[in-house]
């Protein structure tokens, strides 16, 4: 019969590359609890409407990137291109937008974009939203956030890019300013530039000098100690949502497409999608790219066991000791091998997997209650235990 | 501006109910890595040829259940329905479908059926896959993995049916002496049957009375210590690519849809994909249903603490404080508080928050290197520590 095969773009991340999923999950959500944050899950689907709304008509996501479709009712649905949208819209929906919320999410997001090198159409953000706090001590604690991570994964050669985008009527008046400046140079833009000059300015030129520049002092004061810290304004993020501090990490180990984390402040989003005035701030990180450049070690060795049968019969009392085994040291990966393959198959297996013990009961240990824990090492000793000095054993190994 | 809302079934999984899906994946991760399981994550959208070709033309989730769409190029694409058909396809994409995988999954999936209480468009699962095992050990491996679930979650009033198809051969001849006697009473049933019938017999009839009630009982006999097991020769599953085993896990406690586990044995799956011959088992879990019926209490208390200042001059200091502490004990939830509110409004908050301890920089703290620990117990003492006392505090609370 023909093959299927996966859709462009999707990856499969597949066996033991897969760990850096399960371990950077580990290591942020053990940073964002002690952060107090707690956990958020939307849905992978929403309204088409939500992101166009959000982040803005003239923004890259919705241009080329957003993946969308029309269901069986003709109604247009996008699977998630980033959390940010999704998070207000629930809590707008739960008519929870009048507190604060301090928020974490993590998992898949999608666009669709032609597929490159390094770049997905599905791919694995972890993002960190603090709502209804006002511009101030909420933006030290998002950037402390970020410190740890960078403190925590052992991240070297990035560097953590800072700018202020003024507040929202800040941001509004200045663009028209900029507007009229700029309609005087249209006859030097080529079309494309134009139809950004018309609809948002901002994405054309770099952020206008205003007064902010001593908050921006101080969190590069209070952090620069952490991380290194650079005042960039040229940095203006992707989405048009973003009033008040940006920012965004790179790192030199990632080519041309650098940036790994980006956030910034958001007051107005809440209103723009049908909430009230709830100021916000949040970042997200791609989990894909947070691999590619962490020096973080995963302390846990995970150690392979086999243990193994010679007759079918041991198999209640096997099975019976190996729970017993798993349940006294969850770190260690227990391979069972009860088939009715020879001893010496089995062995060659354990070696294979690269097991350290193989633990053997055979009709002898099966007589006497006891288990041989033969040593993969150079050494290679053999000692036969009881059932409780193996689980001792177990336990410490 | 008007509300946006989700789409239809999708369910937001907010704040404090989140839980339950971080606290299951982190239990059955500990138990699939136990058992040197290896993690795959395959995409959220794949070809819907896939599943229609997977679970077969007549089961009931290609015929009302499969969210698909049709993408810009009129591919008809679905959100995966479940997750053992990605699996399969992916190892015949990579070409490792010659070899030995043992594989466990995680993640949303979704239906597109009418949502009813309980039953949402997007739902989680995790499962397990042993690939390249025939029947035999394997069959009892992926039961004493079910088993360690129960043990490890408590799952009481819950009951592990299991039932054996045949193999393919086996099934394949039962299934045609069943047509043609069911075709006898053809006159007897209503159109729906019929067309059951005439596509899959198996699904309309209990399994026929074979030779293999030694291998259930044998399961039984080694595994009914752990759980309740009970035999059941109705037992089809509602996928048509089971073979041999089958088994199905319910609770007394879920009401009339009272499964929260279900797999079986599918040697077909792989050939029938394009693959080699790949004799395989596995099952999946519901996590929504799994969380209704288990016992298990996380034992993390996940205390908080808040930190308050009492001029933002103290930032930076407190900012370094609350990330040392932070890294010396990762299951404290450290709430930091340095904005220009009073005091008195900051300890109102802490407490609201359900804080323990609070940590209270003032004036006199900041010029003596020292903090004030508030206890919020009852006795609610106060004391003033050292940097590295407190440090030595916080490891222990």
């Amino acid at each position: 019969m023909d093959k299927i095969s996966s859709i462009r773009g999707m990856p499969d991340v597949f066996e033991s590359d897969t760990n850096y999923l399960a371990e950077l999950n580990e290591v942020l959500s053990k940073i964002f609890l002690s952060h107090n944050l707690n956990e958020v899950n939307t849905p992978i689907l929403e309204q088409t409407e939500l992101f166009v709304r959000s982040t803005g008509v003239t923004s890259d996501i919705v241009n080329k990137e957003i993946y969308s479709f029309n269901d069986r009712n003709e109604q247009s649905l996008s699977l998630r291109p980033e959390g940010t949208a999704g998070v207000v819209r629930s809590i707008i929906q739960k008519k929870l937008d009048n507190a604060e919320h301090k928020l974490w999410y993590q998992g898949p997001m999608f666009r669709y974009e032609r597929p490159q090198k390094g770049r997905f159409r599905q791919f694995n953000q972890a993002g960190v939203e603090l709502l209804g706090f006002e511009e101030g001590s909420s933006d030290l604690e998002i950037i402390s956030i970020v410190c740890d991570i960078f403190i925590e994964l052992e991240l070297e050669d990035s560097v953590l890019k800072i700018n202020h985008l003024g507040d929202k009527d800040t941001k509004e008046k200045f663009l028209l300013e900029l507007l009229k400046y700029m309609k005087s140079y249209k006859g030097d833009l080529n079309d494309n530039d134009t139809e950004k000059l018309n609809k948002n300015p901002l994405r054309l030129l770099d952020s206008k000098d205003v007064d902010l520049k001593e908050f921006l002092d101080k969190i590069q004061s209070i952090f620069g100690k952490y991380v290194e810290i650079e005042l960039d304004s040229s940095l203006v993020r992707g989405l048009d949502y973003y009033t008040g501090l940006v920012f965004e990490a790179v790192s030199s180990n990632l080519g041309a497409q650098d940036s790994f984390l980006g956030g910034g402040r958001y007051d107005g989003l809440s209103k723009d999608l049908g909430g009230k005035e709830m100021p916000a701030i949040g970042f997200a990180i791609g989990l894909e790219r947070l691999n590619l450049i962490k020096k973080h070690k995963n302390i846990k060795s995970n150690k392979v066991i086999s243990f193994v049968t010679t007759s079918s019969k041991m198999n209640a009392l096997a099975f019976k000791i190996a729970q017993l085994l798993r349940s006294h040291n969850y770190d260690i990966r227990l391979e069972t091998n009860f088939t009715d393959a020879s001893l010496k198959a089995k062995l060659r297996k354990a070696s294979k997997l690269g097991a350290k013990f193989v633990f053997i009961m055979g009709e002898e240990e099966f007589e006497s209650d006891t288990i041989t824990v033969k040593s993969f090492d150079e050494d290679g000793y053999q000692v036969n235990m009881s059932f409780d000095e193996i689980l001792d054993f177990y336990k410490d190994i």
